[in-house]
């Protein structure tokens, strides 16, 4: 099983990486609003059990992938 | 209308990122396989015609948001 971990800095967090994508789209003439940069984490899963996969990919991402003072998480799971 | 982008690295380009990940997540006796750590990026766009607003986000990755070289990315639009 695979699962896809989106992490994203929190409404109301400072995002600096977000600020200076935004301010170089807009110097290259995008017409853009706010923008956020967070991380992408894929992973290889031995588990065949969705919900016993989900709290384990749960249980990394309060342990090491994500900071939960500041960032938010959301998993998705695909068979294979 | 909300662009979301995920950049990741290629097949066969080396991810240090994902290596030490997947080293501390065994450390941490997780049963993991390989991982992967891109980024993701959340675009607030003005444009309210899908198909323009796919035009303008590809020409973004390809102009500033991924490197093609050793990057690829993945575009989702949501309405609202």
């Amino acid at each position: 099983m695979r699962a896809t971990v989106l992490v994203r800095p929190k409404e109301g967090i400072l995002d600096p990486q977000g600020e200076a994508v935004q301010s170089s789209l807009e110097k290259l003439g995008f017409a853009v609003g706010s923008i956020r940069v967070g991380r992408v984490i894929d992973i290889e899963l031995s588990a065949e059990d969705h919900a016993f996969a989900r709290e384990e990919v749960e249980r990394m991402c309060s342990g090491l992938l994500a900071n939960p003072l500041i960032e938010s998480f959301e998993i998705r799971l695909d068979e294979a």
